[in-house]
């Protein structure tokens, strides 16, 4: 039995314009990401966008419902989880894995667009009612169990002390990176993120060794 | 020879006019201020500032020309140079001085309407033509200079190393303090701005600190 010319005719043609609308998806939310971060999420609107993308607003709204669930779509698919990748894609435990973070702050400043959407987003999302603000929270939750842990990791393999503060010490290491962003987007040829964010983790770590016998 | 008092009298009212003009302009400052902090700058409308006072948006307008020149006069004038504040207003030096930061940041936990109004400000104010970049630019290159000349001192004094590089701690601490804002918006109970800005700043020091003989 062989298959219906007409059907097998359809078929393609679904395919066709399912990859058009991935396309054209996608193409939506990198011009939105650049917007955002250029704009501010507020500041932005979807008229601009979509006339970047050379559509109508109205044709934005095919694609997603509202500004708001394009910034939260946008947060799901892009890919801002780079220190998680940076970390366990090389499979890095205890220090190794902090010492990578500083690569991560070198890496985040040959790529001013997507730190300044990622520095713009999150302040904005303490703000009311802000649609990604749980998103956010989340983020923050996350990043500060994963550093904790490596730091836990780091203690039970002896190259911390039986008795560091890992969470004071996580949160502190986030927090010089995201502040350290700011002052590097206002001042680029003033703030050196990678040289700061080492310096920083090693004094952190190095307030937490163990003690000499 | 006397005054007349019909000059008098007018030049009480002129007195009265301009009082009143000052309270209404402070009023509008500080419900600016609140709404900027609760909505963000860019998503702050002039009706809601002016529904918030009780008079119209063109009544804000008579006092300030604009929604941009708002927020300019807004951060000229509000207190938001408490670092400053609080280190010269003690004549604190060297490692006092950066160890009374530890008290800005317990301060700021105590008021998170200013630090929340700062953090989304200085955020925003990376986007492109944002009224207030110029500001905040000015003011973290203050900043820095500031917690650098207390390191500075801190050297002088003996305190820490001779090769002390005092510009990178000095970028560490006030960056740290940033983030820790963010983190502290979105989850008060679990981040402790105090204790984590005094571990920062401590081990910042101590890996500064002179050799032992």
């Amino acid at each position: 039995m062989g298959i219906d010319p007409d059907v097998a005719a359809s078929v393609r043609a679904d395919g066709v314009q399912k990859q058009r609308t991935r396309r054209r998806r996608q193409e939506i939310l990198e011009v939105a990401s650049q917007t955002f971060a250029t704009r501010g999420f507020y500041n932005a609107s979807l008229a601009e966008i979509a006339d970047e993308v050379g559509i109508s607003a109205a044709g934005i709204l095919h694609h997603f419902k509202s500004k708001d669930q394009l910034l939260t779509e946008l947060l799901h698919h892009r890919d801002m989880a780079d220190i998680e990748e940076a970390g366990h894609g090389h499979g890095l435990r205890g220090l190794e894995f902090l010492h990578h973070l500083v690569d991560t702050a070198a890496r985040n400043a040959t790529r001013p667009g997507i730190t300044q959407l990622y520095t713009v987003l999150s302040a904005e999302s303490v703000t009311t009612d802000h649609p990604a603000q749980a998103w956010f929270r989340a983020r923050y939750d996350g990043l500060r169990a994963m550093v904790t842990e490596a730091l836990a990791d780091a203690r039970d393999i002896g190259e911390l002390r039986d008795d560091a503060d890992i969470a004071e010490t996580a949160t502190a290491i986030i927090a010089v990176m995201d502040g350290l962003q700011i002052q590097w987007l206002l001042a680029p040829g003033t703030v050196d993120m990678e040289a700061v964010t080492r310096r920083t983790i090693d004094a952190l770590i190095a307030a937490l060794a163990p003690e000499e016998d």
